[in-house]
């Protein structure tokens, strides 16, 4: 990697330099100064709305993130999108799809595109995601937007870093809906009908709505929004409907529980990443891994002891 | 919990007492007393060999376990079988489904059945399937079957402690193969299709063979048997597949490296379960958690400078 100065890239960044943010990002993706950059830019964090755009591949939520940032571009509002490229456990590379959609937007100077593949990173996908939000948040957006594909756990760990959750659904998809029911319905703060022109929403909608009672965590209770993404039908109700899921949170308090409660997740997986990383750096360097598993394997002593053995070691 | 003599307990075990079994197995699900049971059995481990019985609901699973059991019963085997009930995040309890045919084993002395949640262990289901099978190996079994219902991560996870998994699938599951392709087929040592007697049976193996052909991880390519478990077809094959998988893994050595690995996994898991714990107990207690969030939420210092900090004072 090129050599930088920090402190200059963040004041490019925080002077609307948008090659200054991209490589921040860059930076924080692949070193371990993202420690640095987070601790400098903290003082001025906060500002940004965070929403996620989540759902199986197909569903639209390319177009429908083009069409909603779009609609806020007209209020010149200044955007982020960072999309999550799942990674092939086959390929080992990154699926990037149907980003030329998103591309249409890399023209405007008020839209910040960036994909990012969701393996690779050191402390994980969600850890590099929130580092971005950070710097993109720096960077001046007003409104960021988090797409990633499909409903995995991934997905819900993303979305943990986001103020409102859409998840987009379309007709038709009786069976994916019962697949994602489990853990993953609840994450929606808003349920997103695509493709309202083709046959089945209402039927959909229901299917949502079923779901919803069956549901024990019913304290609010997701609105379900029709949309034609590609019509461009109902992104201005779609866009009321996130304004007034961000004033519900405000009025409630939970906008900042929420944010909260996320920096506490966060801040024990920022820690237990780093208790892993540091248990591994000590079993490889100090221990004899290879002969500590063959004493288990001969059965002369177990698992349990060793590990015991180990931390009285790591720690204090 | 009633009082209990682990030494006592253990001594019974070993002269082929289901119940003293059985009791250890909950203690070592509910009780910190896991690692001094395992400390105390260590020296007679690794005599069982474990199959996983793995695939989606309705596949057929319990009966194919059944009929599995049955067979290595002729041979006068001792039988372990554990059930792993998937907890539904709606619910919160453990969908006990078809284990009915599995109770019809219950009566024969020679097969040891037990049925285990998959939430609400200390470590993880995996550590608690790990501690169990140990158990049951101490107490003689010769075949030890875990069956997991779903193929999600925590399935994957679970089938790490085995020797042969079994994925079993049935006719016209095309979604469903595409579904699970991702990460799980890696994890079949043998492919069941089971209704063999129903259409779509060629279809779905040659829809396993393309999936083998687009994975990149082709050392030991599946065999696939077709099975009905219903008509007590095929089940003889299937066991030769299995003695004949059991066979090459010890011809190859992998017999003897998968178990090593798998126990470098295992105590990496323990460590870091124990680790997460140590820093959750000492973020609780000696930190006041709601004070540092409330310090970062106002942007007076950031995440990773208070996990440090934290860190130094863990550890050595």
């Amino acid at each position: 990697m090129k050599k930088y100065n920090l402190n200059e890239l963040i004041e490019r960044a925080s002077a609307d330099d948008v090659a200054a943010a991209s490589r921040l990002i860059t930076i924080a993706e692949s070193t371990e100064d993202n420690e640095k950059i987070i601790a400098k830019i903290s003082p001025e964090l906060g500002n940004a709305y965070v929403i996620g755009i989540t759902g199986a591949p197909g569903v639209g939520k390319s177009t429908l993130t083009e069409r909603l940032v779009r609609e806020l571009r007209k209020k010149k509002k200044k955007i982020g999108i960072i999309a999550i490229d799942p990674t092939s456990p086959f390929s080992g590379g990154a699926l990037l799809g149907d980003r030329i959609r998103l591309q249409k937007l890399a023209t405007d100077p008020g839209v910040f595109i960036r994909s990012m593949a969701s393996r690779g990173h050191l402390g994980g996908i969600s850890s590099a995601t929130s580092d971005a939000i950070k710097i993109l948040d720096f960077f001046g957006c007003d409104f960021i937007f988090i797409e990633t594909v499909g409903v995995g756990q991934s997905e819900v760990e993303i979305v943990k870093n986001v103020d409102t959750t859409l998840l987009i659904l379309i007709p038709g998809m009786g069976d994916e809906i019962q697949a994602i029911k489990a853990g993953v319905m609840e994450i929606a703060d808003i349920f997103v009908v695509n493709k309202s022109d083709k046959d089945g929403v209402e039927r959909t909608i229901l299917e949502i709505e079923m779901l919803q009672n069956l549901s024990e965590t019913d304290v609010h209770k997701a609105p379900i929004k029709k949309v034609s993404a590609k019509n461009n039908d109902g992104i201005m109700e779609l866009i009321s409907a996130i304004d007034e899921h961000q004033k519900y949170l405000l009025k409630s308090d939970l906008f900042h529980k929420n944010r909260k409660k996320r920096l506490e997740i966060e801040l024990k997986q920022i820690a237990h990443n780093k208790l892993l990383e540091k248990t591994h750096h000590f079993v490889q360097e100090n221990y004899q891994i290879k002969k500590i598993i063959d004493q288990v394997y001969q059965n002369k002593t177990d698992v349990y002891s060793v590990v015991n053995e180990l931390l009285k070691k790591v720690l204090k």
